[in-house]
């Protein structure tokens, strides 16, 4: 290799490169325990051994556990949006598809340890509503976000396949998120996903019967 | 009043009775404090200072925190069954009203504070399910009883009304309970109880689809 007047370019990270994945590996490891054992019971010398960082590296970046979380809310939204930006069924024509693909998508990824596939976000709104309101707050951000995204297909949808039903596209995707929720909780109670995988199917058979297929183009209210 | 052979038969609580009123106390303050701030945050000492007694009277009943959470989730499931006995809607002739009351009466109970009515059950086996075994199969046996309730209810509704429909019932009422544990997490991430009642609103139309009026009797699948 060619020594160059700038050594660090090729030949390591530079310096804000290293910051920056050194930043990545303490989020990743808050997202994992936190998901593992819950906001309160994480401490900061878990996220640092998950990490194979200092507390030194963690209050460089952090100044709390609180700031911690609610930017491990910011990395798991955004690693979130682009599973699913990248996922099979975004780019399916239909929007009735989409919603349905968008089901069966997360009832595919409802799999492995509870960890890998249970909401950061619900588990550290179901403890810290009260006692944390930014971590509150940024939970209910990106909750909200993520269920505008279902919003459009649904909204989508309707107009093509239930263009006079009195269902709401915004509360039916909130409803949606309720059963992802709703379903962790089960997975985690019978510590397995197959609880939770058959709320999807109810989730799938509503949203199939609010958009009936038999009725594109003729405007009937289901 | 007339002393008699037996002091505390009359002038006094008699010592048992005390003593399950002391049980009483630490497990109404157990369950209110879990509910507010998780099962992890919740201290000993906040559960002694919510009840009103010393650390000597919890350890006098509770070998540990986790002891206490696991007869926290049976009293909080013992008080639940008698809520629902008492219900209007549990004395309903049709099984078809019973189901849809069931739904009407838990929107209607979702209100007042956070911690008044969300379930002390979902908190805990969110954060819980890996780090405290016992309290996982505590919650998964109370959510799994409460939804064998609503089960029975939609198995008569189902022979009545859909005989030859393809649902299942037992995991219908399984999904019940996901949408009320989603609906508790919508609500705290709102911080009010709005989120949640519009979750009931969609399992309620639900219901109705699964379970079509005009087929009394004629056995048609819906």
């Amino acid at each position: 290799m060619i020594e160059t007047a700038h050594p660090g370019a090729n030949a390591a990270p530079s310096k804000s490169e290293a910051a920056r994945a050194t930043l990545a590996r303490l989020l990743d490891a808050a997202v994992h325990v936190i998901r593992s054992k819950g906001y309160s019971a994480a401490r900061v010398e878990d996220i640092c051994a998950e990490a194979g960082l200092t507390k030194g590296a963690f209050f460089h970046h952090f100044a709390s556990k609180e700031a911690c979380a609610i930017a491990a809310a910011a990395h798991f939204a955004a690693n979130a949006d682009a599973v699913f930006d990248a996922a099979p069924y975004a780019g399916f024509a239909d929007p009735r598809a989409r919603v349905l693909g968008y089901v069966d998508f997360r009832k595919a990824i409802l799999r492995g340890d509870l960890p890998q596939f249970t909401c950061l976000l619900g588990t550290m709104v179901q403890e810290a509503y009260d006692s944390h309101p930014a971590i509150r707050a940024a939970c209910d951000r990106y909750i909200g976000e993520h269920a505008a995204r279902v919003e459009a297909d649904l909204a989508a949808a309707k107009a093509i396949y239930a263009p006079d039903a009195t269902w709401n596209p915004s509360s039916a995707a909130r409803f949606s998120q309720a059963v992802l929720q709703g379903a962790f909780i089960l997975a985690k109670a019978r510590h397995g996903p197959e609880a939770g995988a058959e709320c999807l199917d109810h989730l799938r058979r509503y949203f199939e019967i609010l958009l009936p297929e038999g009725a594109t183009g003729t405007g009937r209210n289901p």
